[in-house]
């Protein structure tokens, strides 16, 4: 079943007419016709049956039905300190991730970042960014499209956030580091604001290292392979899901 | 470091020339010089610390000086059976599946593929799948490289499997199934056997499903969220890694 985010608040038994994008997936791509249902999600993060009622070229309408229960997001917020990767990745980070539960991503210009985003074009980046999480959130089924956002400094993103930072640091892979990740997972209570750094291709550089330790961050290993920076926050994710969401 | 592996089995204290591959790349890429060190895992599976000796257009010879301990392979055999998949998706499943610690992979012609191996282009296209956990086992330091396969029945594939049989399946995730997988994990001991089909696009057609079911396969959910196809894989790995691999 097709799964869409209304722009607006909505609630039970309410007709809502879609927004054009919406509407011209559904009925012209997926070729819904009255009666069709389809899942909406409304501002506030509550999931509705929706049944296609009227569809002119003018104006989609659709009735909410039904409420329905969802339990698609993890019960923690999972932010993703992303250093600026190389090429298209960021668009493929935030699809993976967006999939796999991430509440925001913040991409930062890391020390070792070879790309750069510039001051006139971050805005369009975003903007982009934005769309796929969008899509991807849809895709998935979530309550919840993550924020994307891009920032310049580290320090400026760790000090002003407030929970649970962990860094993802290769070195650990490497010396054999293997209960530090699993043990903060465990440690993690419904409701809490977790974040993980992870770094560019050049990996997270020695001040960057200093500046997460003096804000509480710890170093955590993600499994004895050294995993490229695009693959790390999708390991990263999965162990979330699988210790926090997965019920032995 | 860099992490190459040899075609031939070795011992300490012995020289090896090596081939031309690596030696463009460790020497013309990477440009070492002799006294350089890197690191070189034999037929075997063994990890050495190799010193650069000589090396001249006709030949680059390294010596195996020390024996390196490693803990870079799950110590499960884990086989992804793997519907064929969209465009270029292929490639990156194993890529990711390599970084993430796959032994083997498995693509099949799943009832619900849209994409198709023809016949004379599998084998050009199984060296080039080859060629790329190649790559992906040499960044990521694994011991082994996984073997890529091209199968048209899954029959075939699921009689002659011998070990722990799972089924990722999207259905779960809809139905909130949120236990098996986990528990499934919590069973598997050391040297085991254990493999996961994956459908394509389209997902698992019922007639998979119920040749799955009576060779002992085990539909297990991964998380709540609806995955695409070249997703799944990856969630399932880093949950192996998460829950065999990681103490807590």
């Amino acid at each position: 079943m097709q799964h869409y985010f209304l722009k607006q608040p909505a609630q039970l038994g309410a007709s809502v007419d879609l927004n054009s994008d919406i509407s011209r997936h559904w009925v012209k791509v997926m070729r819904a016709t009255p009666g069709d249902h389809a899942e909406f999600v409304d501002l506030n993060g509550n999931l509705f049956l929706g049944q296609l009622q009227t569809s002119t070229d003018e104006k989609t309408t659709v009735k909410l039905v039904e409420n329905l229960d969802s339990k698609s997001e993890i019960p923690v917020n999972v932010t993703l300190i992303m250093g600026l990767p190389k090429q298209d990745k960021a668009d493929w980070i935030v699809q993976k991730t967006t999939e796999m539960g991430v509440s925001e991503v913040i991409f930062f210009a890391a020390d070792w970042s070879v790309a750069q985003w510039k001051g006139n074009r971050i805005d369009k980046k975003l903007e982009r960014l934005q769309k796929i999480a969008a899509g991807a959130a849809e895709q998935s089924h979530r309550l919840k499209i993550p924020t994307i956002k891009y920032e310049k400094s580290l320090e400026n993103i760790v000090t002003s956030f407030s929970g649970r930072l962990l860094v993802a640091y290769e070195e650990a892979a490497k010396q054999g580091e293997k209960s530090e990740l699993r043990h903060q997972l465990g440690e993690v209570n419904s409701g809490d604001n977790l974040a993980v750094v992870v770094g560019p291709e050049g990996g997270i550089s020695p001040a960057e290292i200093q500046l997460l330790e003096n804000n509480n961050g710890i170093k955590v290993g993600l499994g004895p392979r050294i995993l490229r920076t695009e693959t790390a926050p999708l390991y990263f994710l999965a162990a979330v899901s699988t210790i926090i969401e997965l019920n032995s």
